[in-house]
């Protein structure tokens, strides 16, 4: 499988100029980095360091997944250091490592709810308390502070720990056969083999992976040592956490969604290091359930509460949607994965669509406000906040934002896989010297991508250009050329093998309308409806932008639909705008309920993109839209 | 106010012999009442008035509102007695009030919750305890058990533990200024003066009713002798209870709906003895606001299962309706004192939408088999129980279906008036004579009603009969004339005022055509969508009925509505059928996504009763159905 072997070109190398994510970039980095670590501190998740609590004391209780909270914060603030060095923020991340150091036990353990409130627990219950989980954000963390500081203190506390984890689980009669409730060391331990070149973290991967799921089941195992009736389990099934048989016999996507995609990333990790063809059969199953019957048309997944999670096929209620703004993070993480292992557009276009909507839904246009839930309706009764109490996603936000280049591009040798579209320019060292590509575009507003080749001598490469699903009609034209190249499609990619000459431009012209879609006839709460996209971004209806309730709009399948740049509106976006119908409240007269049908009017309309909802005064919000009744 | 008194008939002067509810009564006669009996022995309802559970005994700890489920199954046995006597179930009565009355304490307390399980906490916890509520449904059950026995040791009882709450509520310094969290003590004092004609339990309902909600507020002061603090209460305000100001002040419908209900329905009786004219304004208000905002198209309320009640206007979800079945018969009792209080055809309008569907569909067609909450959607998992843990529902069916007789008429002197249409007769004591009126009709399936006169000789007397808000057209022909009688119409009533012959027969013809309905621009769960109605009747999709998935259907506006009467279909209904359009899911294609609208095909469609649905096979069930958008 190394002939699959892609590699994501890092974020470090690229350097985006373009105005749609360097402003999120900085927004992030000067208000939400600084507005989740005054609540980092505030709700008592840095001074749980000191490990000074104790029953008595009037200190918050450390919680269990307190550690992943700050870790990611950590992470994405150095990640931002990489390449915005910053003397204030460094000096915060050296204070943050500073304390979380000092709470390392000697044998390297590191958790301040184990050590302080459940002394003498550690790793009794797997299922429930995080433990693992926090442990591979923080061994995250250490990588990406090695990176960004050069110094390797923290990385080698955090190495310490993955030893000791290394010591207690694995095969051996003295090891536990374990493995995480909640799916994410396994990771970090990939990124960790990664950045160290030490195997032993790509096996201990390896085998958190394959243990799970087997009999007999870990976690009746442990509940029973802990005198409980496994039974008792409020979930009722091991599905919840992906668990409910080995996972090479999984082909459904199940249970707690951000779990889900962290475990299928890490499988995508394994398949690849390790060339494991049957586990990347097993993640094309999974892919293929997930996005034929489980996917929110944002890139949003996991439609329930109840377990933050995956339901039954095409379950997409609007209203109530779930869908956390971590799974949809998880997901660009598994898509962003399945690119490398199994090269295909099919993955980039759900990792576009959930960068671009889900996942930015989940912040606001200043940085520093966040969903949780990522509703596709609402009725006004929805807003963001400054954090939660359970608040992992404001700081995967965090983590996130900084390393938008690193989703742009993958190399395998001399070929260039080109993913997304952003202004940007990247520096490419090939075996017989480098290049600098730039895109040159108002992606994702204008469908143009220019690509300019800076070399000193021509050379020799394959370029291969996604061809985005979402895109009805596109060409792409070489130089001054004025018809358009005859290229090959090879898995979604336009693929050009050339000797490219300096000064080469490349321009792809992807026909950007403003389009209905319409979702599968099952998914009963669209049926009847229709949803606005223009490229990759989905659109809705805001009520701060109608004269009409928006619940009251209802669009006909013949109006046009106007597309428009308004540089003063939500940081500058393209506006969809219309006639839409809607019902004629002052004709009604006040009886609930009547025979006489109601009349219809035109009204204007207009659509915002999802993804920058809730930026102004709070009110209802609609993606999927009723079409227009027939005849008056 | 007197002029405005109207009196019920008595259902023990009306035989029912209508093809609709008489196999309803007899359902809940032979199975019903039965089934409810059965769960009351098996859960530990009879047994905990052995008073014999301790904290250490095996047995079911006796609920707060336990006997509240006791007493109205007794109140329904009791009924079911009057119009069918029957040996067996006399004899379980009797065992039922020997149980109940050894429980009663020498004091005339009688609640096995407090005397065994909170010992020494009487009248500690109105707010949440159910302990006033228990004692009207007991006195609403000795009140029918000496109607339908003449023995009146029952009933004695229940007026001793009447008197003790009497001396133990009111004005007086010694007494306590309270009333029910869960109000109904109200109904049945104000029912036990009307049987007693004794004044001071009609003046105790008006006390509790006084006093509710009045500043400081009761509940506030018990929590603080509880050592509560009172702001510790989960539904956060007292509007939950209905006590969030006096009464007086209320004009918003709110908070829990069958408390709600029994309240209203408790003034309006309290309005009626009294002749308070300021109370009626203030139940027309209530009303106002109730029939404007907050009411179902099945007369269902209370869409919130989270207050099991009110929310804000408009809101009124279908698929996430609570509409409890208890909360539509308590709308039924309210409607029917605003009739005799306020005789006005809006208010039997309502009572029929509410008798016909949302109190209806909570019993199955074998009448033992119950909804508890009755939504006007449903994806296929909502099915009814034999019982549930909180069981109000079952047995208030069990007493309203012996009393359908009741709801047909009212009488004021020489004057009566017709509410329902129902195959009946009801024999009419007038000052000089008595004379039988028939109904004969097929209602609800026909909307033909002949009225005829038996009697000796010509009787001069009004007769007001409803016109029913449903009814876009409707003539009233006297004996054979071809031309339809001129009637005066006063408040909904076409009124007639004549001295009528032996034999005299008068001819309703009610046009009963299938019909959409619409409903108000501001519920948004229904913008886009119709209902079929007929009659009095709402109708729904089922999937036993359709060759496609019900949500997958869309109604033309164009489409004719063919009804026809269906004898062996769901013990014999019109059904409405016609042809609707639906999603082709076979020309969709796997994608959950496309651009491509999908395809309609016509198909025909089956629309049954409402109240008659998950009879059969279970499915998807929608009342609403999208009106299918224009052109292909």
């Amino acid at each position: 499988m190394d002939k699959l072997r892609w590699t994501p070109i890092s974020f470090t190398k690229v350097t985006l100029s373009d105005a749609f994510w360097v402003p999120r970039i900085d927004a992030n980095r000067q208000h939400g980095l600084e507005a989740v670590y005054q609540q980092l501190k505030r709700t008592g998740r840095l001074d749980a360091y000191a490990l000074d609590w104790t029953p008595a004391s009037n200190q918050p209780q450390p919680h269990v997944f307190w550690d992943s909270d700050v870790a990611k914060w950590l992470e994405g603030a150095c990640y931002s250091l990489m390449n915005h060095p910053d003397p204030v923020l460094r000096s915060r991340v050296e204070d943050v490592v500073d304390r979380i150091l000092s709470a390392q036990a000697e044998d390297g353990y590191l958790n301040p709810h184990f050590t302080v409130v459940e002394p003498g627990k550690r790793w009794t219950n797997l299922r429930d308390k995080h433990e693992l989980y926090c442990a591979g954000h923080l061994i995250e963390a250490g990588v990406a502070h090695h990176r960004a500081t050069g110094d390797s203190r923290f990385l080698r506390g955090m190495q310490r720990y993955a030893d000791l984890i290394g010591r207690e689980f694995g095969p051996g009669e003295d090891q536990r056969q374990g493995y995480p409730g909640h799916e994410e060391i396994e990771l970090a331990l990939v990124k960790l083999y990664r950045h160290t070149g030490l195997e032993h973290y790509l096996e201990l991967a390896c085998f958190f992976i394959e243990e799970r799921g087997r009999s007999p089941h870990y976690f009746d195992l442990e509940a029973r040592q802990r005198g409980e009736d496994p039974k008792v389990y409020w979930p009722k099934t091991y599905a919840y956490t992906q668990s409910h048989r080995p996972v090479r016999q999984q082909r459904e996507v199940v249970g707690h969604a951000v779990r889900a995609m962290y475990l299928y990333a890490a499988m995508a990790d394994c398949a690849l290091e390790t060339g494991d063809r049957a586990l990347l059969g097993t993640l094309r199953s999974l892919w293929g359930d997930l996005t034929a019957h489980k996917l929110y048309l944002t890139g949003g997944i996991g439609p329930s509460r109840r377990n933050e999670g995956f339901t039954a096929r095409y379950d997409l209620p609007n209203q109530n949607a779930y869908a956390e703004t971590c799974a949809a993070i998880g997901l660009v993480f598994w898509a962003h994965r399945m690119l490398q292992v199994d090269l295909d557009s099919r993955y980039a276009d759900v990792m576009e669509r959930a960068l671009y909507n889900g996942m930015l839904s989940g912040v606001s246009l200043t940085g520093d406000r966040f969903f949780y839930v990522n509703p596709l309706a609402s009725g006004g009764d929805h807003h963001r906040q400054a954090f939660f109490t359970c608040s992992c996603c404001p700081p995967n936000i965090n983590r996130v934002l900084p390393t938008i280049g690193e989703y742009i591009y993958s190399r395998k040798g001399d070929e260039i896989a080109v993913h997304l579209f952003a202004q940007s320019s990247v520096e490419i060292v090939l075996s017989e010297g480098s290049l600098v590509l730039c895109q040159e575009t108002d992606y994702p507003w204008d469908g143009v991508v220019c690509f300019h080749f800076e070399m000193d001598q021509p050379r020799a490469l394959t370029l291969k250009i996604r061809k985005p699903g979402w895109c009805q009609q596109s060409h792409i034209y070489l130089n001054q050329d004025s018809e358009p190249m005859d290229c090959q499609i090879e898995r979604g990619y336009w693929t050009i093998r050339r000797t490219w000459q300096p000064g080469d431009l490349l321009r792809l012209q992807l026909a950007m309308a403003a389009t209905r879609v319409y979702a599968h006839p099952r998914v009963s709460s669209d049926v009847g409806r229709t949803a606005l996209m223009r490229g990759p971004l989905v659109y809705c209806l805001e009520a701060v932008d109608q004269g009409v309730p928006v619940h009251t709009l209802s669009l006909p399948r013949s109006t046009p639909l106007d597309s428009q740049f308004e540089p003063g509106l939500l940081g500058g976006v393209v506006m969809i705008q219309g006639t839409a119908k809607a019902v004629d409240e002052d004709a009604w007269g006040g009886n609930l309920y009547q025979t006489c049908p109601p009349i219809l009017r035109d009204v204007p309309f207009r659509a915002v993109p999802y993804f920058a909802w809730d930026n102004r005064a709070p009110g209802e919000m609609q993606v999927w839209i009723p079409e227009a009744v027939d005849g008056e």
